[in-house]
Formats: structure tokens, sequence, C-alpha cells
């Protein structure tokens, strides 16, 4: 029985281990297709969009990692409950990892031609986004619900960010048509940052969850 | 031993007879949300965006439901794949829910102004992607690994038109600037059918998953 139980033990860590490493390279992939935004990178970019592939090998790794240790190992309670966290919380971080890899083709496509200034406070709204992204991940490292509750509040601030960037570029390029294909494409890009702070607000919900027992998802935790 | 299978049985027939109602709900909320579109509909878009709640509280019901069963049933092989199929599928089928309702939201807004005929063939468009999300969820009903094919072959074709769709509407904002928020707001609408699509085609691959225990995402069946 306590071979049993130090086998359990070191396969959950080793599935914990596995989500670390993936959470790692898709922080990774947001902070340089942002870095290749503000740069003009195109190099930056398409390496992005080449390791998305190792992002994506992991998340299947991960599922099936944790479909063996459910049907061989049959863990109770908490022990479950981190499981099938794992297996909800890796389908957010393979989509980050597939808006960091949208991002980067967007900065591939813009850098072929002229760039206009939009005059977006890019820099303030993807730090906000790393952030959420970082702290998810840690709050899951750390089990902090405290940290996690703070992610899911800062998703109205990028909303409202995003929104206005939005709203900006759509009145430049009415202003101005010769631009109309760049401005779609900056417009892209801050859709897929909104994206991204979704989905970190998603894999906080399921830290709280994995902590509290509770789901609370759909319920409006912004005004608890 | 018999009336423990007996039990199991019966909770797996109530988790997929849920499964089913949720499948059913989503459909609906497509469908709704396409026909609101296309008549200038604001109380039936109303009524999509209303109805969301119960996809959402069914997706919740759903997962405790789930990791009820398994850890008080502990379901083996071709049973816990069930289980399993059915947390990641609700998970699909409520984002699916939520880009109707957001449909259904531009719908709203687009019927407060004018309305300009951007030439797209919506309803070509939209019933390639209700008819993929029905397929996708025929194909988990009757465990249909070739619909569930069928439904992936299909994921192109929908990339193609919607593409088309995105940039003729940005050709025609581009000769007329007095139409360019409406444009953003059809362009948007062709980017939730395509996201959809995908939605549709993440549940075709984990049915495939659960009929044959291979996990075939972010492989290239396309080419297959």
């Amino acid at each position: 029985m306590q071979k049993i139980m130090i086998q359990l033990n070191n396969e959950l860590e080793d599935l914990n281990n596995k989500i670390l490493k993936m959470g790692g390279l898709v922080e990774t992939a947001i902070h340089k297709s942002i870095r290749a935004l503000l740069d003009n990178d195109t190099q930056l970019a398409q390496e992005v969009r080449d390791e998305e592939n190792i992002i994506n090998a992991l998340d299947v790794e991960i599922d099936k990692k944790s479909m063996d240790l459910i049907a061989l190992m049959q863990p109770v309670a908490g022990d479950m409950r981190f499981v099938v966290t794992a297996m909800k919380l890796t389908t957010d971080l393979e989509r980050i990892g597939d808006k960091a890899a949208d991002i980067a083709k967007r900065v591939i496509e813009l850098n072929k031609g002229e760039r206009t200034n939009f005059d977006i406070d890019i820099i303030r709204i993807s730090n906000l986004v790393e952030n959420m992204t970082e702290s998810a991940i840690l709050s899951f490292i750390k089990r902090d619900a405290v940290l996690a509750r703070q992610v899911i509040r800062s998703d109205d601030n990028v909303d409202n960010l995003t929104g206005l960037a939005m709203e900006k570029i759509i009145s430049l390029m009415s202003k101005d048509t010769g631009i109309i294909n760049e401005a779609m494409k900056m417009h892209s890009i801050m859709r897929y940052l909104e994206r991204i702070a979704d989905h970190a607000t998603n894999i906080s919900e399921m830290v709280i969850y994995l902590i509290e027992g509770d789901i609370i998802r759909h319920t409006d935790i912004k005004n608890n």
C-alpha cells in the first residue's frame, strides 16, 4: 500500500513538472511574440511559430499521462481533482500558445509592409496580459487562491484597454483607408491579447476549484 | 458487484443524456443566432443571449457529475475514456454557445443602424457550420468515427469561405468608410462562425479518441 502511495506521489509530481514546463513554454511564446511586434522582428516571430509544435506535443503528452494515471492508480479526492484540473488547464495553456503563434503570424505579415503608428499602449496591455498568464500559472504552482482571484479581477481591465485600442484602430482606418489591411491585422492582435487574458482567467478559475473544490465558472466572482 | 455495474451504467447513461441535452441547446443557439442575422430579428437574438445561462449551467453540472462519477465509481478503460471525453467535450460545447451569443450580440448592434448587403453567402457558410456542429454531436451519440472524420475534413472549407468573406468585407469598407462600424461587426460574425467550426472539429477529434483510444489532436488528419 505504501509502495503504491509513493508511486502515485511520484507520478503526480511528474505530471506537475510537465505542466510547469508547458507553462514556461507558453509564457516564453507570449513574451517573444510581443517582443517581435514591438521590435518588428520577423525572425523572432518565426521562432514562436516554429516552437508551437513543442507546446502542442506537451498538451497531448499531459492528457495521455493524466488518463493513464487515473486508470492505473485511481487517485481520490484532492489528487483526483488535481489530475482533472491538469487536463482542463492544459487545454487553455495550449490555446494561449495558439494565440501567441497567431500574433507572430500577424507580425510577419505586418513586417512585409509599411508600419503605421496606431498610438496604442501595446506595452501596457501586453504587460497586463503577460502578468495575468504568469500569475495564473503561479497560482497553480503555489495553490494560491488569492492570486488566482487577482487574475480574474484583472480581466475587465484588459477587456476595457483592448476595447479602446480596437476602437482607435477602427477610427484611424476610417480616416485613411490606405491602412485598412494593416489596421485589421493590428485589430486581430488586440483580439488575441484579449483572448489570452480570457484563458488566463479560465486557468485561475480552475485553480480555485482545485483548492476549494468549487466550480466558480459562470459565477460573477468580479463582484464577490 | 452486479449492482455496482448497473449503477455505473445508469450513471453513464444519465451523463450521456445530459450531454445530448447540452448539444441540442447549443445547436438551437447557433440556428437561432443565424436566423436572427438573416431576418434582422433583434428579439430572436435576445433570446439566444438569455438562453446562454442554461448552457453554462449544464456545463458546470456535467463537470461536477463527471468528477463525482470518477471519484465514487472508478470507471475503467472505455468507460473512463467516456467520462474524460464528456468533460472535455462540454468545454467546446460551452464555447460554441458563447460564440452563438456573441453573434446574437452583434446582430442586436447591427439592427440599430442601416444594413448593408455585403454580398456574402452567409447561408452556405452557416449551413456548413451548423452541419459540422450537428455531425460532431451525432458522431458522439453514435460513436461514429467515419462521421467524425468528415467533420474534421470540412474545417478547411469553412476556413476558406470565411476567409474570402472577411476579405470581401475589408475590400467593401475600404471603398466606403461610412460602413466601417457595420463591416467590423460582420467581420466578427464571420470569425465567430469560423471558431464554431474549430470547436466542432475539436469535438470530433475527441470522439475519435473515445472510439479508437488515440489522441489525434495536432496530427494532420486532413491528409490521412
